[in-house]
C-alpha cells in the first residue's frame, strides 16, 4: 500500500548503471546554473529600496550608487570564480576548496554556511515566486491567493521535492525556457520602462501620494549626515548583496559542461555576470527614475514597475509568470546542491551516513526530504515573506565566498611550490635521461604544464592578487552584512553556523571512535563460545515448546526454563504439565512478591552471569506473531517489556522464536 | 528517571500479600457506596427543570408530579436490589447476574452498558463538581475559574487517577465526612428554604423578570395539551431518571460489609433510599415553590437556591463545597468499579488480558488510565457541561438495571427448581440413612436452606413478582429515555453498546482461537532442529566477527555470510579481508542493481528455504548498541529495515548479536 503510493509519486526504482550525465552546451548551462543568481534580481533591488525608504522618500536617490557598488562587487566575484573554475575542473564548491587548502575546520564552516544558504535559497525563492503570483492576482478574482501564501509555498515545496525525488535531470529543456524568458522580459521591462519614462515623464504614484523632487542633488541636501548616512548606506548595500547569491553555482558544476569544461564554464560565468550587471543596473536605475515605493498593498517592486509600464495587460502577466518560474527553478537548484553537499559531508563522516545513500531513483532522497522540511519550517516562521528572510540569507553566502577565496590564495601558493619542485625534477631528468619513452613522459608533463600556464595566464601572481582582492572584499562585505543586519535576523545564522560545525565535529568524532573500537587490528582469532540459554515461559503451549526446542538445539545441555510465580495455583498446574512437555529442560520457578515479571528475571540473569563468567547468555523468548497487526495489542506485552530491559545489557543476546498465529 | 517520577507519584510497589479488605460498618458503608447515588441530586432536579422550562415558565408546575414519579421508581428499584443482595452475597453486578442467568450476550450488553456508564459517571460528576465551584465563585475574585472549566476538570481527573493509582482504600474516614456533610447541608437547605419561603414568601427572581402565577392549577390551563404534553412529561421524567444512577452500587460491594453481609447491605440500601427520597422530593418541591429558573449565568440550581436561602454567606459556600466534594467522591466510585469490571471481563477473555493484571500498587492500573483518558475526552467534547452529557448517561444505567432484574427472575426460577430437587434428595436421604455423620451434613444443609428461606421470606413467588415488576418498569423507563433523548445524544450510547459487545466478542474469539492453536494436545514430542544460519554483513569489523562467532557456535557447519554488492571497490576489499577474518565461513556476495539491501537478501532467504526445506533459518544480525540513545540515529538503519521485513516471515528466526559501543 505505502509502497504503491511511493511508486506512483516517485516512479519505479532505477539501476545504478542508469546513472548518466548529460553534458551541457554553454547556452543551456547558462540557463541551468544561473537561475539562482539571476532570479535574485526579483527581490534584491526591492530589498535596497525598503531599507532606504524607511529613512524617508528622499533617500531613494542613494539607490543608484548602491547598485553600481553591487555590480562592482559582482565583477570582482566573477574574476575570482574564474580562477576557481580553472583550478578545480572537477567542481570547486566552497566546502572542498576550504577543506583542501585551509583545513577541516574552515571547510566545515563553509559547509555549514552553504547548507544554511541552500535552505534559505529554497525558502526565499519559493516565497518570492509566490509573491510574484499574488502581486499579479491583486484585484482579480484570484485575489484570495494573497491570504494563502504559506499554503501555496507548501504546495510548491512538495511539488519540487517530488520532482527531485523522481530525479529530474537538470535538463536544458526545462531550464532554458523560463530562464531566457525571464532575461528577455526583464530587459524588455527596462527598455520599455525607460522609453515610457522619457516620452511621458510619468512616475509611479507613491502610496501616500507625497510628491517630492527625485533629483540626486535634492537628496544630498536632505537631513541625513555623517554616521547615520554611512549606516544607512551600509545597511542598504548589505541588503542589495542578496543579488549576488548563486554566483558560485557554475564553479560547482563544471563537470556538467561540454569539453573543454573549464573554458566553457569560465565563458558562461562571464556571460552570466554581464546579464546580471545589466539587470541589476537596469532595474535599479528604472526604480529610481520611476520613483518606485515598494512594500504597499503586498505588491513586489518588479510587479509595480511592470504594471506601471505595461498597464496590467498580457505582457505584465508574462513578466510575473516568468519571474515566478525562474524563482521556482532557483529553488530547484538548491535541491541539487543541498543533497550533494550533504552526501559529501556524510561521505567524510560529518553527517549521518544515510545522507550518502542514493535512493531508489538514484537521488539522495534523505537530503531532499530534510531540505524540504527545513525550508517549510522557515517559510512558516516567516509567514512566507521573503523580504523578512533576506537578512538571514547573505551571511552564509558571503562567509562561503570568503572561505573559498582564501582557500584559493593558499591553492596558488602551493601550486607555485609544486611548480618549482617539478621544474627542478624536469631539469635533472633532462640532464640524465634521453631515452624515447622517458621523453614521451616528459612531453605529456610539458603539455600539462603548458595547459596550466595557459589557464592561469602563466602567472600565479595575478591569480593570487585577484583571489586576495576577492577574499578581502567579500570579507569586508561579510562584516558589513553581519553588523548591519545582526538584529534583523543575521544573528540567528551567526549562532547557527558554529552549532552546526560542532554537530559535524561530534558526529565525526563518534564515527572515528566507533571505527577505532571496531577495527580488526589486534583482535584474537575466533574461539568457541560457551552457551547458557534461558527460556522465560508464561505457561506451556505450542509457542513455548517451539522455543524450548530451539533453545535445546543451540546448547542441548545448558537450557533453563524460567517461570515467574505470581499465582500459586497456576504454578502448581505448570509443574504438573512440565514432566510431560518439559523435555528434560530444567525448570526454575522465581518468586515475585511484587507481581513484576522483569525484576526477578533480571536478578536471575545476574546470578547466572556470575556463575558462568565466560559464557554468552542467550534469552530465547517465545513470541506470538499475530495474523493481524491489531492483535498485537492482545499479546506480547511481557516480551516487549523484557526486550526493553535487556536492550542495553552486555553479554546477553535475545532471540525471539516466533509462533505464527493463523487468525 | 521515569521510574523515580512514578515512585514519587504513586508510591513504592506493594506485595501481593499486602492485599487486605477493610470491613465496613453500616454507617461508613452508607458513606462509601451512596456518594454516586446521592450526588445525582446535585444535577437531576436541574435536568428536569431545564426540559420543562424550555416549554415555558408555566410548565414549572409539572416538576412536583415528576419528582414523585421518580421516587416511586426509586422504591421499586430498592425492593428489587434487596433481592439481588440476598441472592448474590459475593456481589451481584449486572454483568455477573445477566451472564449467570441470561447467558453470555446479555452479560456482555450489561458489561458494555456499565463501562459506558462508569465513564459517564466520572465525566458528569467531575463536571458537576466543577460547576458547583464555579457557581460559588461567581462575582468573587475567583470568577475567572468559570472560563477554565475544562482545565479544572482535567486537573481533578489527574488527581483522582493518581490517588487511585496509589491505591487509596475505600476508607470510611475519607468518605464519611463529605457524604454526611452533603446530606446534612442539603437537608438544612430544604428545611431553611421552606421556612424562609413560608415566612417571607420571597421567590427567586427569574432571569428575564417575567412574573407569573406558579400554582399548579394555572399551569394545567396552559397551552400544552395531548401529545405535546405527554412528550414533555416523558422527556422531563427521563431527564430526572439520572437521579437514580448509582443505586446499584451497594449490591456490587456486599463483601465489603461486616457480617452478616447481606443483611447489613440490605439495611444500608434501605437507608440510602430513604435519604435519596427525602433529598429528591425536598429539592423538587423547594425549586417549585421558589420558582427557580436555572441555567442563567452558568449557575447551578442548588447554588441558586442556596444563595437565595442563605444569602451567599459561609453556609452557602459550605453547601457548594460539600456538593463539589461528594461529586468528586462519586467520580472516585467509578474508579473502583470500572477497573474491577474491566478485570472481570479480561479474566473472561472479553478484554485484553492487561486489564486483569494488578499493577505495582495492587490496583488495576490499566483500567484506571483508560477510564481517565476516556472521561477526559468526553469532558473536552462537551466542554465540561454536565447537563449536556446527561442524555447519554441514563441509557446505560437503565439497560443494566433491566438486564440485572431480568436475570434475577431466571435466578429465582432456577433456585426453585434446585430447591425442589434438593427437597426430593433430602427426603430420600432421610429414608435411607441415619448415621450421625450424615445427619451432621443434613443439618448443615438444613441450616443453609433456612437461611435462604429467611432471606427471601421463604417465598420465591414474591421475589419473582418484585423482580419482574423491577424489570418491566426499568425496561419501560429505558425505552422512554432512549426515545425521548435519542436525538440529544442517547443515540451515541445506543450505537456504542453493540459496537462494544462486538468488540468483546471478537476479542474473545481471538483468544479462543489462539488457545486452540496453542494447545499441547496432539503435539508430537520434541525433535532435533536442522539449522541454517545466515549472517548479513556490511563489512568486516569486530561487531561482524562477534556475530560470525555466535553463528558458528549455533551450527558450526551451516553458516553463510551474505554481503550486498553496491560498490565494486568495497566488495573487492571485503573479499581480500575475508580470507583472514572469515573463519572458514562461506561468503555469498549478492548483486543489487537497485542498491536495495532488503530485496536481494529476501530473495536469497527464499532460495535457502527452498533448498533446505525442513530446516529453521536463523538470521544473525550484527547490531551496534550505542552508548547514547541519539547515537542510534547514526547506526543500524539497515538492521532496522531488515528486522521490519523479516517480522512476519514464517520459519525465520532473527537474532541480534549486540556490539556495545563505548562512546
Amino acid at each position: 500500500m505505502a509502497t504503491s503510493i511511493k511508486r506512483l509519486l516517485v516512479g519505479s526504482p532505477m539501476k545504478t548503471a542508469q546513472a548518466a550525465h548529460e553534458r551541457l552546451g554553454k547556452k543551456t548551462a547558462l540557463a541551468v546554473f544561473s537561475s539562482d543568481a539571476l532570479s535574485s534580481v526579483a527581490y534584491s533591488t526591492e530589498a535596497i529600496l525598503l531599507v532606504l525608504l524607511a529613512a524617508g522618500s528622499a533617500a531613494l536617490g542613494y539607490l543608484v550608487p548602491i547598485v553600481i557598488a553591487i555590480t562592482g562587487l559582482l565583477i570582482i566575484l566573477t574574476l575570482s570564480y574564474r580562477q576557481t573554475i580553472h583550478a578545480y575542473p572537477t567542481g570547486g564548491g566552497a566546502y572542498i576548496v576550504a577543506k583542501d587548502n585551509l583545513g577541516t575546520m574552515p571547510g566545515l564552516v563553509a559547509g555549514a554556511s552553504l547548507l544554511v544558504d541552500y535552505i534559505l535559497t529554497v525558502a526565499v525563492s519559493v516565497s518570492a515566486g509566490v509573491a510574484a503570483i499574488t502581486s499579479a492576482t491583486r484585484g482579480t478574482r484570484l485575489s484570495f491567493l494573497a491570504n494563502n501564501r504559506v499554503g501555496i509555498c507548501m504546495f510548491m515545496i512538495v511539488f519540487i521535492a517530488l520532482m527531485n525525488l523522481r530525479g529530474v535531470r537538470e535538463s536544458g529543456a526545462i531550464f532554458a525556457g523560463p530562464t531566457y524568458l525571464f532575461i528577455l522580459s526583464m530587459l524588455a521591462l527596462i527598455i520599455v520602462g525607460f522609453y515610457r519614462y522619457y516620452t511621458t515623464g510619468a512616475v509611479i504614484p507613491t502610496p501616500d501620494e507625497v510628491h517630492f523632487d527625485t533629483s540626486v542633488e535634492s537628496v544630498q541636501h536632505s537631513a541625513l549626515t555623517g554616521g547615520a548616512l554611512v549606516w544607512l548606506l551600509l545597511r542598504s548595500f548589505a541588503a542589495g548583496c542578496t543579488a549576488l547569491t548563486g554566483v558560485e553555482a557554475i564553479s560547482n558544476g563544471i563537470p556538467a559542461f561540454k569539453k573543454p569544461e573549464s573554458k566553457n564554464a569560465s565563458t558562461t560565468l562571464t556571460w552570466m555576470s554581464v546579464i546580471m550587471t545589466a539587470l541589476i543596473l537596469g532595474t535599479g536605475f528604472l526604480a529610481y527614475k520611476l520613483n518606485a515605493h515598494p512594500g504597499g498593498h503586498g505588491e513586489t517592486l518588479v510587479s509595480l514597475m511592470a504594471r506601471h509600464t505595461f498597464g496590467g495587460g498580457l505582457f505584465y502577466f508574462g513578466i510575473q509568470a516568468a519571474t515566478a518560474a525562474i524563482l521556482v527553478l532557483a529553488a530547484n537548484t538548491a535541491y541539487a546542491d543541498f543533497p550533494r553537499l550533504a552526501s559529501l559531508l556524510a561521505a567524510d563522516r560529518f553527517l549521518p551516513r544515510q545522507f550518502a545513500n542514493r535512493g531508489d531513483r538514484l537521488v539522495f532522497s534523505n537530503g531532499i526530504v530534510i531540505l524540504s522540511v527545513l525550508a517549510a519550517v522557515l517559510i512558516i516562521i516567516f509567514k512566507g515573506e521573503e523580504q523578512a528572510m533576506l537578512p538571514l540569507y547573505a551571511v552564509g553566502v558571503f562567509l562561503s565566498f570568503t572561505l573559498s577565496q582564501s582557500g584559493m590564495i593558499i591553492h596558488w601558493l602551493r601550486e607555485r611550490r609544486a611548480e618549482e619542485a617539478k621544474e627542478q625534477i624536469r631539469e635533472e631528468e633532462a640532464l640524465h635521461q634521453t631515452e624515447a619513452g622517458e621523453a614521451g613522459i616528459a612531453n605529456r608533463e610539458k603539455e600539462r604544464i603548458q595547459a596550466i600556464e595557459r589557464d592561469i595566464g602563466g602567472n600565479w601572481l595575478i591569480s593570487i592578487i585577484i583571489n586576495s582582492l576577492g577574499a578581502l572584499i567579500t570579507f569586508v562585505v561579510l562584516v558589513v552584512i553581519g553588523v548591519t543586519r545582526f538584529t534583523h535576523g543575521a544573528w540567528a545564522v551567526i549562532v547557527l553556523i558554529p552549532i552546526l560545525v560542532m554537530l559535524f565535529s561530534s558526529i565525526h568524532k563518534h564515527y572515528v571512535k566507533v571505527a577505532r573500537q571496531l577495527t580488526t587490528e589486534g583482535l584474537e582469532p575466533l574461539r568457541p563460545i560457551n552457551h547458557e540459554v534461558i527460556v522465560p515461559i508464561s505457561g506451556i503451549h505450542r509457542g513455548v515448546i517451539a522455543a524450548l526446542q530451539y533453545a535445546k538445539s543451540i546448547a542441548p545441555e545448558h537450557v533453563t526454563a524460567v517461570y515467574i510465580d505470581i499465582d500459586e495455583e497456576a504454578t502448581r498446574k505448570l509443574r504438573e504439565k512440565w514432566d510431560e512437555w518439559g523435555a528434560d529442560v530444567k525448570l526454575v520457578v522465581l518468586q515475585s512478591p511484587y507481581r513484576s515479571l522483569v525484576r526477578p528475571l533480571m536478578r536471575y540473569i545476574d546470578r547466572v552471569e556470575r556463575q558462568h563468567d565466560d559464557d554468552v547468555i542467550t534469552i530465547v523468548l517465545p513470541e506470538f506473531v499475530p495474523a493481524r497487526w491489531w492483535h498485537q495489542l492482545l499479546h506480547n506485552q511481557s516480551s516487549l517489556l523484557l526486550k526493553g530491559s535487556l536492550l542495553f545489557r552486555k553479554g546477553v543476546i535475545v532471540t525471539s522464536v516466533p509462533y505464527h498465529l493463523k487468525d
